[in-house]
């Protein structure tokens, strides 16, 4: 397996300070799935009552953790609950096996920690299709369990991660009523090696109660306007996981609080964009904001197209002006379009308008401003009010380096 | 602009010998519309009663040539027609400047050649977005006109090119009614550099005659089975363009003649592919083979999800049987599948079943078949009897080269 050793060029500057989140429990450890020298799996356990939601991956070929995820989630929420993570191996594809992977593994974080199996969720992420040795999982859960602590979310975060080139987290602290309620979260994804797959893994938690079925309303939502808005190569991994865990240990109810959703959807950006930041081969992070559109689905729909492209993607790469790229993208979308009516700009510099190059374009200057670490890219359609905002990352010799040069 | 000067490897050995099309008279000419020391216009008129057909591309940004044909065909066609093309600017996204371009270079050649101006079709490829000088092009009707002859497709093929690697041209000779129709048609596209697309443009003509709704019925069905199923890179031009045009020199009605159909479709797919095989940066050839799906559509859905997947791909360039990527590709691309009835396979090797890896599967057998240049991937969903077969190349260090590497 191929090595990245170089850190993404897009990477914030260092691991931020994650504040504890009470009703919050945290190990990691190293159980050799896959890798060695490395931790590979990490245990959450949350406290009695702590709401859980999540949003998972659509793919129809989904892998065996996200199954029992999906079918656990909206259950009982009196007791505690516990989440195991392990990388290095994803139990994607794996047949009938991976079911009863699932529930051995599920079973024995139950027999460890206490909490009840149907609220003991796990993810997966690695290698697709290989029968996952779970017996070297069950047998570091005791250690696991006698390691917890309250303040080990970096070292969680850096237990799941599979070819990232750096560690995910985000955090934001709202107050409510006069007390202070505390989001934190870590993500896992985008970089990856044949035949691992571009998983995403999301942890969120807070102190703050929020009642489940709010917590959910609230994730799904948030979710079309943050995960739901990056992508890498337009590809879907069978496991993509996204929990976000409401422990209530704050004593402060949240539900419905305006502040604190704001606070948690910024967390959720954050996350979602270091996701892009850590795209393989990635030198340029992209922001396309579409405007004007018929409607925000219409507008995120050419932003994905714009996004997805190949040719503008590579264009990106080249610091390559090609604004003829994103009329192409805009018009294979399949969402509405008058090409008369469309302006582009290149951050501040309008690039085209009413169907061509605007009178004051200069070439030199997009070019200049392409040259640029962090782009914008302004699409204006001039037919509504619909809008949408997605990130991407360039589409550079790196990401053919890192998915084909390499055999598994 | 770079200059591509490898020949694609998977080109044909040499261009091929085409038939003279009774009714068709053609010339090409180097008219300096951006390049020089070329030809980079070509002339096509057809004769009196000539039925045309056409299928253009989707794009809600469409170029102004191709909005002009669309409206013109099914129009009355008892007069001659004329076909002209130009390499070198693609006039998209050119504005209210786009159409009177179009209007201006239409009308003259109906002035040249006489054809009545609603029987001109155009089509340009190339730059998008700056005017062009179509005055160079109409300077050049009178030398074109006079150069037309009846054996001059090869050099039409040649004219038309912008970045192709190699010239594309197909044919086919059916027997009816105890005489030979034939059918012969050229193609380009594929190769590109910014900030030209991948504009696929095709011509094809047949000295049958068909009516004119049955040959647009027939060339719509036969495109979905044929340039409909290749993909490079899932982008799509805004000039994409097909024209088929049956003259009726030979006499012979092939109106619903099943052999003709088929001889068509043959020749559709026969430049398809070439198109396929003149990918930019393409090294492998690769088919597509989805069976056992709910419809045809859904395998179609699903094949082309495995044909644009960038991980897909990039296995395929660095010749790893990552069958995990088939199976992530099929999982996201919407149509149904049930992960544990699904069988993939790499040629004649039986790699995935029921859900995991083939009990007889050994990686190196696979391994040894990725290093071939002609792939076939087989899916099979097991769901029904839909089908579909699409064809696609790899993506490679070649395509970021002519996409990001050079400026225009």
């Amino acid at each position: 397996m191929a090595k990245i050793t170089k850190v993404s060029p897009l990477a914030p500057a260092a691991f931020p300070t994650l504040p504890v989140i009470d009703g919050v429990q945290l190990a990691s450890i190293a159980a050799g799935v896959r890798y060695q020298g490395r931790t590979d799996v990490m245990l959450a356990v949350l406290a009695p009552g702590t709401s859980i939601a999540g949003v998972f991956t659509r793919s129809a070929t989904r892998s065996a953790p996200v199954l029992d995820c999906q079918a656990k989630i909206g259950g009982a929420s009196d007791g505690p609950a516990a989440i195991l993570v392990n990388s290095g191996n994803s139990n994607a594809f794996t047949g009938h096996y991976g079911q009863t992977s699932v529930a051995e593994v599920t079973q024995a974080v139950a027999d460890v920690t206490g909490v009840p199996v149907g609220r003991v969720f796990t993810s997966s992420t690695g290698v697709i299709g290989e029968p996952m040795k779970h017996e070297r999982i069950v047998a570091k859960l005791g250690d696991l369990n006698a390691a917890l602590s309250p303040d080990a979310l970096e070292d969680a975060a850096r237990a799941i991660m599979t070819t990232d080139t750096f560690a995910k987290g985000a955090s934001r602290t709202v107050g409510i009523d006069g007390k202070m309620v505390k989001i934190a979260g870590i993500a896992k994804g985008s970089g990856m090696i044949a035949p691992d797959m571009a998983t995403m893994l999301v942890y969120i938690f807070t102190d703050a109660h929020v009642e489940q079925g709010a917590l959910q309303a609230m994730l799904s939502a948030m979710t079309d306007r943050t995960f739901n808005c990056i992508t890498v190569d337009s590809d879907t991994s069978t496991s993509d996981t996204l929990l976000l865990c409401a422990t209530g240990s704050s004593g402060v109810d949240a539900t419905g609080n305006a502040e604190f959703a704001a606070a948690l959807e910024e967390v959720m950006l954050d996350l979602a964009q270091q996701v892009v930041r850590d795209g393989e081969g990635a030198t340029k992070f992209v922001e396309i904001r579409v405007t004007g559109a018929v409607s925000d689905t219409d507008a995120k729909v050419h932003g994905l197209a714009i996004a997805n492209s190949p040719l503008v993607k590579t264009a990106i790469a080249g610091e390559d002006p090609n604004w003829g790229r994103v009329v192409m993208a805009i018009g294979k979308s399949g969402a509405a379009a008058d090409r008369d009516l469309l302006s582009i700009s290149f951050g501040d510099i309008l690039v085209a308008e009413k169907g061509w190059v605007s009178p004051g374009y200069r070439e030199e200057d997009a070019a200049a401003y392409m040259k640029g670490q962090e782009l914008v890219i302004g699409v204006d359609l001039g037919l509504g009010e619909g809008k949408s905002t997605v990130w991407t990352c360039d589409l550079t010799h790196g990401y053919i380096e890192i998915n084909a040069d390499y055999r598994s």
